[in-house]
């Protein structure tokens, strides 16, 4: 077999089979098909497409390109979510506490943030002494002594899929649905879990910008999850404003802890429940209205915001910050941004207020940059909100007194106008 | 610029600008793009497409890539011809020193032979002593002194197409109109000649098989070499046979010797003086009529051949070959094969008789490859001639004696059937 014969059989439009995609994949990780070869092969792949079998092969293939995580010393059922990414995204840290509190098992390897999406592991770390690496032992011993373990990604898993994903980002083929599909549940099932969950965010700050896509991309997820044994289900979800209305590390905890205490955004709250509840019921705890109302009792209850703070006490953080969410510390500086006329916040460019965070220090543009935890915005007014000249609509935070083009990118991102928006549901769509 | 959004607008099947060519070309050759990005953008062109004016600026900066050669110093007009390679064509040998001794200037850079198809400059080195290299000083002087010289390809021209012809070879991105007419016209633009003549040829030994693709690959490369402020001219000639009935350099070298002294097979003779009357013609040397006359005259007076012994002579090779080319060193074996049955010749695959040659020493499957100048092929029979069971069709010379698997893909290359194939003419179309 060729790599130069494989890549011209895609290139003219035919099916790749299991072996050849095999042999390139392991072709690619000991280093036998160069880095030209393989982006080759990745430029006919999104413009020559590939269908479910070849992107499940695809999958498969990153999956096992490295270790693989043995969760079987894990007591009871082990459930995951995954979100496609998005701009004040903290659900990880609301939903996991939550149904770990329920008596289901979260061993959750969470990824750093990259771009204007952050990430859960990035915020965890915002906490002073949480520790993002654990032994194995120790990461599956915390699992069955109180329910739950939030760690970075090993190193060791799927590799193919970051030497994939460093080319893609440098040669123009980031955009293709098997990739990307291949991607996210190439790493998602090199972890040992029975139940994944995934929050498919939809619109103008997540890589699908239609409910279209999101379905077709949702789909083939779903799809490959049951192939290799898993209990799938994806949400699609709003993503034309931001969830909540904190961005950035530190900034997202604390809202996070308050929604953990019943006192959260509505948009933010609610998605929680839903996530957390068909994580439940995919985990066999009842039917979807009982695990509904067990969520509900979790957070009354303070028995969800108890188990974050077990979490952080156990990885070493300091849980008098998640008693006392006002003590983080604070960016030096901050910028107001007031409303410049009347009327509505007609959209919002999700990605643009990503960006502008990133520009603030919240994020980083390569995985080698340093990130600002206290830097972020906190927004007043969302898509919808109807606002008079001169309403603070959102606050800057960063430690450098450098506003300028995050201002100007926040406000260029921001259409205020007559027009209301009609009210759009946060869920889009359930696909099973 | 960057060069990933390069690579995303071809991608999405939009248009590059002069600039962006340019900067890839550069950048390219600088080492600022790596291998990895320009397999992606060849791959995105190869499936994409480019226009005429994207090809043509493509040639450009490849031609602008490297060195460029004056021949201003040369007194009188300077013609070349070019063809895309086939089997069995040794018409440079024949047609250059035909045209030198009519008074126009031929300052000819050659290349070698690459796969099934053979090159001048390994054909010219068959003749013992023959010097491919020269330095410009010396070249310019002996086409002043003698009206010729054929040299090799000097390592700094279009240093842009060595760099992308590698990368394309193991990439699958060879099969491209754009990529293989910026490839060839690239090269040849760096040299300073007035009048170009192509020779494109078609069929099952060439790389365009129909004459509709060898159209479109003859008309852009006039355009482009007219934009160049050449005097162009394509003819598309057929290669569903070999050219004459020899294959393999010293053979072919010995049947360009006979041709010249107006000895050689008819199809071969007749290609030579087309070409030659066709660039004494573009020269300004009287009518294509005129020109043919010159040209059959200076076959039958003696003077092409002469100066061929003068341009051997000059360039340190043994003329005594020349003038008696049973002198040429033979090879050590050979196998002869003969008809099975009763029939005519019906088809060949003519590729198929260029890698029989290849793998009995004639040619190299990577430049780095010796060759052995004393193997290859004489053929009795073409497409198209009776034969009778037992009858020799070929006959197959190489210093090793191990015959058999170029014996069985000759064998597998010949059809022979009732069927009389119909005749089909030399010259297929003109492009001008």
């Amino acid at each position: 077999m060729r790599i130069v014969d494989i890549i011209k059989k895609k290139r003219n439009g035919n099916k790749l089979n299991k072996n050849e995609i095999d042999f390139f994949i392991n072709g690619y990780i000991n280093g036998e098909i160069y880095d030209y070869q393989a982006s080759a092969l990745l430029m006919a792949i999104l413009l020559k497409g590939m269908d479910n079998e070849e992107t499940t092969n695809l999958t498969f293939a990153i999956r096992d390109s490295g270790e693989k995580l043995d969760f079987s010393k894990i007591d009871g059922v082990r459930v995951d979510k995954h979100s496609t990414g998005g701009v004040g995204d903290k659900t990880s840290l609301i939903v996991a506490p939550i149904v770990a509190s329920l008596g289901v098992k979260v061993a959750k390897m969470s990824g750093r943030g990259l771009g204007h999406t952050g990430g859960t592991v990035d915020k965890l770390e915002s906490i002073t002494g949480y520790k993002t690496e654990l032994s194995n032992e120790e990461f599956i011993k915390q699992v069955n002594d109180i329910g739950i373990s939030i760690v970075g990604q090993s190193a060791n898993l799927a590799p193919a899929d970051k030497k994939l994903y460093a080319l893609r980002d440098v040669t123009g083929t980031v955009e293709s649905l098997p990739l990307v599909v291949s991607s996210i549940m190439g790493k998602k099932l090199c972890a040992d879990d029975d139940v994944i969950v995934l929050d498919i965010k939809c619109g103008s700050g997540a890589i699908c910008k239609t409910v279209d896509e999101s379905k077709e991309l949702a789909s083939l997820m779903v799809d490959i999850g049951k192939k290799a044994g898993k209990k799938m289900l994806a949400l699609i979800t709003d993503m034309d404003k931001p969830l909540g209305y904190a961005i950035g590390n530190s900034l997202e905890v604390v809202e996070a802890i308050e929604t953990l205490k019943g006192n959260g955004p509505k948009d933010l709250t609610e998605i929680c429940v839903i996530l957390a509840s068909n994580m439940l019921y995919l985990a066999g705890k009842g039917s979807l209205k009982e695990c509904e109302t067990a969520v509900r009792k979790s957070i009354s209850d303070g028995s969800a915001l108890n188990k974050l703070v077990e979490l952080v006490d156990r990885q070493g953080g300091d849980k008098n910050l998640i008693l006392n969410p006002n003590n983080f510390e604070k960016a030096k500086y901050k910028c107001e941004i007031y409303a410049e006329s009347n009327g509505y916040i007609t959209s919002i460019d999700t990605e643009g207020y990503g960006n502008a965070s990133l520009m603030l220090g919240a994020g980083r543009n390569s995985l080698k940059d340093k990130i600002d935890y206290t830097a972020g915005i906190i927004l007043n007014k969302k898509t919808g909100d109807s606002v008079n000249k001169g309403d603070l609509i959102a606050t800057l935070y960063s430690n450098t007194n450098s506003f300028e083009n995050a201002k100007n990118l926040f406000i260029n991102s921001t259409v205020i106008s007559d027009v209301k928006p009609g009210e759009k549901p946060l869920v889009l769509d359930i696909v099973k």
